[in-house]
């Protein structure tokens, strides 16, 4: 099955592509090895920004300081961000250290303060050595360019594999836009956990309001649908701005571009939330589920998070293991109301499961399939019209080795 | 601390310690080795009743017979169990299976058919094969005697490392009663996920509507405050069996012994949900949350799960790593609301967070405490009164390697 999508994807895009656009990174001192620590994303105009951040009720400092600016008049011009530190649980002083950076850099970009987001990645605990930070930032204007994006994105990467990055473009009123992300996900950092940090630049012309309701949206439908070991972080931040300068009229849900344009944008956001799922810590594989036929897609949301987030499924996945058994006690346990006797399960192409009695598959078959990495688990549970579908990877060795021997 | 008692342990004690009951257990060949598979709880007298059940939404058969019988009078005379074969997903089949086993066995023991409460463990999706299992219930009488405690046990285990039992007597209306209790923990049977049975055996006289309820309170400060890997098995089931013939008067909510022998009954509980955290699918470590300071018991329960399933938390137990950054990030998505600012976390002796700010600590300490086999986490929110404990254990490549590895 093919699905026709009203955009292009944009090979060598980054976030510097859409007009208006520049980045960079440096290293500061953040990190102990010579890697880019600090990095910004600017925007030559006044961008319209929104944000969406953690649920943890522990919020870092930074996450404080974004929601501040962008309620100021909901625009950004600068995301400035470092790694190697999260500014987590480090109290007044942390906080101060936040609008300390913020300040900073409004001052070398020469904008005002409620237009710079901060952002911070690592460490929780530990006090940023704002010495390294304040001289990082003086030097940060100078390594930002419409050629950056490379160098920002290295910059967020804590123990990430891969850079994550997408960039596609489509028309509105004719004009060409263009929408880019760049995202890191499940790193881990002396003393804690993984984070995820997402940004999205555009320049299509929009307002704050309809750019934060396609930034809730498409984050309901990507980010907040994988799972790679069912922490949340206490920095976890998706930000999105909007330069304006494609020169279309501005973006509103009644725009006939508007579908289009959110559809380009869902890409986006997905596109950065699988990269983060696949590249989650110890993972070989990127796992989707689909579930249909629930009453609801809120229903259809829990229990393919139940699935994807099930230790059991997910080391069955490393196994190459037909183990339909642990998928249906994972729906079992969801929360939802099933009908028991009507639930269907194949991977990929191979059904295990019709009307919730076993079905005889080829093993072999089976297993071949299991060994890609990207398998498909389709689950139907003839009650509804509710669907949903998520990511997550697979549990393995490598994951318990990250996750214990880091430290020690 | 010490906290007095008011029951002895019973140091060789087992289910058949308390007066009326005999056990046994043999092979008919539902498992491929030459190990017990079916085993039965028989009670001289027709026993009290009680029992809780998983809330999986697919409940295996013999979960419905079980419950079936024990509703009809409140009594049960004969437990049967088997192993290798978890009898669920097999729709109207595997009911009408579940009824001929009870029915067997009804008629080997000479007891009415709702005397006999059945249950299963091991592959789902499968037939049993009724041939092995009709068989295997003809000759049980003749393997169940007042020795017959430890062949029980051995019946129901299946891939689980250790037996589990324990056995406390006390004194109610002056006259010696006993509790004992078997349980299997987190085995796995191809294709399947880990089950969680308990049995639980004693000589007091007390009505069903009592003994449910002490069942009840007993399995919530105990089998639902662990967590191995955060799934629920669709044949987890606790049955408590009364002979009456300890000869006291029978045990209410308002006989002056009612809490000692509450106490003692949650001992019972507790040491057997604890071993089957222990023994949880390639644990090393046994580890204990604490909460006190919840705005409410139910909120700290909440939490006390929350950290015990983070994989994040269980695998730095593992590595033996003072990691109290995991523990705060998951009592921050725990859902519960806290105080950001006056949570105390401890590891053993070693305070390692004060008011929310990090507090140094010897290192070298912390890690010869973490590398010890039972780890207690101690966690105040300073919000109130309601605390909580519950049990896990530390997530290990072992786990990874039984969960990925054993069907393929």
């Amino acid at each position: 099955m093919s699905t026709k999508v009203s955009f292009n994807i944009v090979d060598d895009g980054s976030v510097t592509t859409p007009l208006g656009f520049q980045a960079g990174g440096l290293h500061c001192g953040l990190k102990k090895t010579e890697r880019h620590d600090l990095g910004a994303i600017y925007c030559e105009v006044p961008a319209t920004a929104a944000g969406v951040y953690t649920l943890n009720a522990f919020q870092a400092a930074p996450l404080k300081v974004t929601r501040e600016s962008i309620a100021a008049a909901g625009q950004l011009q600068v995301m400035l961000v470092n790694s190697g530190n999260a500014n987590a649980c480090t109290g007044a002083q942390g906080e101060a250290d936040a609008y300390e950076m913020r300040a900073a850099a409004a001052k070398m970009f020469g904008v005002p303060e409620h237009a710079v987001g901060v952002t911070s990645t690592g460490v929780i605990g530990e006090l940023l050595p704002m010495g390294k930070v304040r001289s990082g930032i003086e030097r940060l204007p100078a390594s930002v360019s419409a050629d950056g994006g490379d160098d920002f994105c290295q910059a967020i990467l804590t123990t990430d594999l891969v850079k994550k990055t997408i960039c596609v473009e489509l028309d509105v009123d004719g004009k060409r836009v263009r929408i880019a992300g760049a995202a890191k996900g499940s790193g881990m950092i002396h003393p804690n956990m993984a984070t995820m940090l997402g940004f999205i630049t555009t320049d299509v012309a929009i307002h704050h309001d309809q750019l934060q309701l396609l930034l809730n949206q498409a984050t309901d439908e990507s980010f907040n649908m994988i799972t790679v070991d069912g922490d949340t972080s206490t920095n976890d931040m998706v930000v999105a701005m909007a330069s304006g300068l494609a020169g279309n009229e501005a973006l509103t849900p009644e725009h006939p571009d508007w579908a289009a344009y959110a559809e380009a944008f869902l890409h986006v956001a997905q596109v950065l939330a699988k990269a983060i799922a696949r590249d989650g810590e110890g993972a070989t594989k990127l796992i989707e589920v689909h579930v249909r036929g629930a009453a609801s897609d809120l229903e259809a949301k829990q229990i393919v998070k139940t699935v994807i987030g099930s230790s059991l499924v997910k080391s069955a996945a490393f196994g190459a293991d037909a183990n339909w058994g642990r998928i249906i006690a994972a729906i079992g346990r969801s929360g939802v109301p099933v009908n028991t006797e009507t639930v269907d399960i194949a991977l990929g192409d191979i059904q295990t499961l019709r009307q919730s009695r076993p079905v005889r598959f080829d093993e072999d078959a089976a297993l071949e399939y299991l060994k890609g990495e990207f398998l498909q688990y389709y689950i139907d549970l003839h009650m509804g019209e509710g669907q949903a579908v998520g990511w997550g990877c697979d549990l393995t060795y490598e994951y318990v080795r990250i996750n214990a021997a880091y430290r020690t």
